[in-house]
């Protein structure tokens, strides 16, 4: 059996060695466009606040063990063409020289790319972007030689947000510019106001409800240019406004896709055409609680779908679970975490959400160094069914959120959840964990029929 | 309807609080004892760390604050029995005057006391228990007035490690003795062995297999004589060998008693009387994994079932939910988690665990500041349901551990466990989060029929 396998990060290489490990009588080989395999990518906004640290710090696994484990890696290969009749992929070398990979079963994991606005001058020097860990050398070695004083980022998701702080760290002014006129849409808003003031403590500047009109470039740098006469200089803009999947290969060979272009795939990872699969930032998920396909590109997702991928290519098929889309991210203090839907998501997806924010703190009251922690619950009116969750605070607020993901995972209510015997200790919490008073709040808010 | 109270603690307190929100036309009489109400018990060692604070620090609400919401508060004021028949508790005051309070609903919330050994020489002045808070005062003012290089523990629990981190943080040499040959017995021998690790690089002596057959006490401080010849001498002693339901005084007017002489409840924390409650540490409790009676006395549970009894009483009756044994607890700088059962418990609740303990890092690999983090997890042999979690590190233990008691309350297959869509971001987790990987090798370990 001959696998081949287009795009050689988390869920390439993890699909590839499960393969090896599983079926050492498969033949696997791995096309990679660069010449980077397994990366942290999620590791670089703190690879770049360390100039003394090297990019290579974040390869998971080199391609040297990888090839010991009898993968044919073909770095500097890029995929052009899937002929799905003869079941064959067709590419071409950094050489320029054209190759043909013949398949039985072929998988997709050909990631996500950066997604830059169509603004004029948004490809002008100085206009950078954060997505392959060549763009992360390319930023580090932009900011060894400029040494910048000011960084303009455009957007303010977490991506945009963990930049901010590494460039705050190397002691760089940072102003951040969206177009939408909410940091953190998605979040509770009072949660939202709590990472915006640690964003202002730090001095960052927020420019929300900024459209841009165009970028313009010279050798003083960047100006920014939006509507109402807005103008900002730096010496460079950072655009962090989100990301597409890699999945124009896919629909050229006429393989289905789904929700926001992403490659639809089934619980097995299987596509729309029986020989091949699609794993990754590339490939769509079943959200867990709205049972409806979602595109929420995120490393554990690709890790896990890579070696779902492998056991159904080597016969031994396991069904891999929906997502919560569980996210933290830390952003100077804070840690900032969210799983399931949020109260627009879930409306969205058909639910009547009941929605309350506590604030309680993160240690017992009479024990030193606790701090504010604020916790965001809704479940569904009608079921009480836990619908997702949201956590900010200096400390517990990344790892508590797992509680509430597997809560979703079940389908909870929250009188369910409020039975748990969550843990307590002085250090650690208050004898009533703060996710059991926001679990709390949400029933009275559930029985008085508030929202 | 005239609700009586016995003991004005978390639990007793919790209910009073309640049933004055619920039903203020209700009389709410509450005895107790002593003369605190209403503290923070789990945070004394904290405490007692610190000499510049009072231990008054730790009433999480004052006696005035509960009188203001009309709750009738008698201190000083000792149960001594219940006449069931005619309904009512007869009480004597510190001043030795008999009291007697009817009433149409009793709430027995009497806590536990400290259990001290028969050894001779165990009441001898310079052996010190912690349980209450004028014990906590005592330990405190011995502290401040000899002054003491060199303290003795008996016991290995959680208390005796808290007061042993607490007493080295006040310079105070510690050795620790137990008659059983194992420290933390209910822990996986792996973990236990990292706790035990970081004790002695704290420089704190461990002397566990050292039965004890005398105490003696001169001016110059205690002696311990154990079994073989051994001698230790110091200061003082502190005797932290666990607690005892004070359930006599139900026991005495004939309420039933049930696992390790705790008072039986049903899941409206009934007793065997119908108008007669139980709540907190004097009480038992459905373990949600065994289904099986327990006496775990934590905090949690003490308040969840103050207001459990509360809506109970005022005819709104809830059941509540069983608990899983969540506890944690802070020694020097690790986390210890523990959930469910262990190995041993499940093995004596009739199932036939299979158990593994992994080591993996608290944050992603580039991540700077990460450190080993150690999982053990163990599920049912033919049903792969998890039973129980034990989680050790210095970061991110404490709170991981609630994600493993929320599948607990679930019957989460480890199958189901290891599909759950867990948190992760380079400061705070691997890929996949260290109990995922420990799902996944106790899949591996019940697929592969090991142990």
């Amino acid at each position: 059996m001959k696998i081949v396998i287009i795009g050689a990060d988390a869920a390439g290489m993890s699909a590839a060695s499960r393969i090896r490990r599983n079926r050492p009588d498969f033949e696997v080989h791995v096309l990679e466009r660069t010449t980077d395999v397994s990366f942290s990518a999620c590791n670089m906004p703190y690879n770049i606040a360390d100039p003394s640290r090297s990019m290579d710090d974040l390869i998971v696994r080199s391609a040297a063990a990888f090839q010991k484990q009898g993968i044919h890696l073909y770095l500097g290969h890029e995929a052009l063409s899937i002929d799905r009749a003869r079941r064959k992929v067709e590419g071409k070398t950094v050489d320029g020289k054209i190759v043909s990979f013949p398949y039985d079963r072929l998988l997709i994991a050909t990631g996500a790319s950066a997604k830059k606005p169509r603004i004029p001058g948004i490809d002008a020097p100085g206009v950078l972007v954060l997505r392959h860990l060549e763009d992360g050398r390319g930023i580090k070695s932009w900011l060894a030689s400029r040494n910048p004083g000011h960084v303009a980022i455009l957007g303010m998701g977490y991506i945009a947000l963990e930049m901010a702080e590494a460039l705050v760290s190397r002691g760089i002014r940072v102003s951040m510019i969206k177009p939408g006129p909410l940091l953190l849409p998605d979040m509770a808003r009072q949660l939202a106001q709590v990472i915006q003031s640690e964003l202002e403590s730090k001095g960052v500047a927020l420019h929300p409800g900024v459209p841009i009109e165009a970028i313009e470039h010279s050798a003083d740098g960047i100006q920014v240019m939006g509507q109402e006469g807005f103008r900002l200089s730096a010496d460079g803009l950072l655009c962090a406004t989100g990301v597409i999947p890699n999945s124009a290969l896919a629909a050229t060979a006429g393989i289905r896709l789904g929700v926001q272009n992403a490659i639809e795939t089934d619980a097995l990872l299987r596509t729309s055409d029986p020989f091949i699969y699609a794993a990754g930032d590339c490939a769509d998920a079943l959200h867990i609680v709205s049972r409806k396909k979602v595109w929420i590109p995120l490393a554990l997702r690709a890790n896990r779908a890579g070696w779902a991928a492998a056991d159904a290519m080597c016969g031994n098929p396991k069904a891999v679970d929906g997502i919560a889309g569980t996210a933290v991210f830390k952003v100077f203090d804070l840690e900032v975490a969210k799983t399931g839907l949020s109260r627009k998501e879930a409306e969205q997806a058909g639910f009547d959400p009941v929605e309350i924010v506590i604030e309680s703190r993160s240690r017992a009251h009479a024990y030193p160094g606790g701090c504010p922690i604020w916790v965001n619950l809704l479940a569904d009116r009608e079921s009480a069914m836990i619908l997702g969750g949201q956590i900010v605070g200096k400390e517990g607020a990344a790892h508590r959120i797992n509680a509430i993901a597997v809560a979703l995972h079940v389908g909870m209510t929250v009188f369910q959840f409020y039975q748990t015997d969550l843990a307590y200790a002085p250090p650690f919490s208050p004898v009533w964990d703060p996710m059991l008073t926001a679990a709390n709040q949400l029933m009275k808010a559930l029985a008085g029929g508030a929202a």
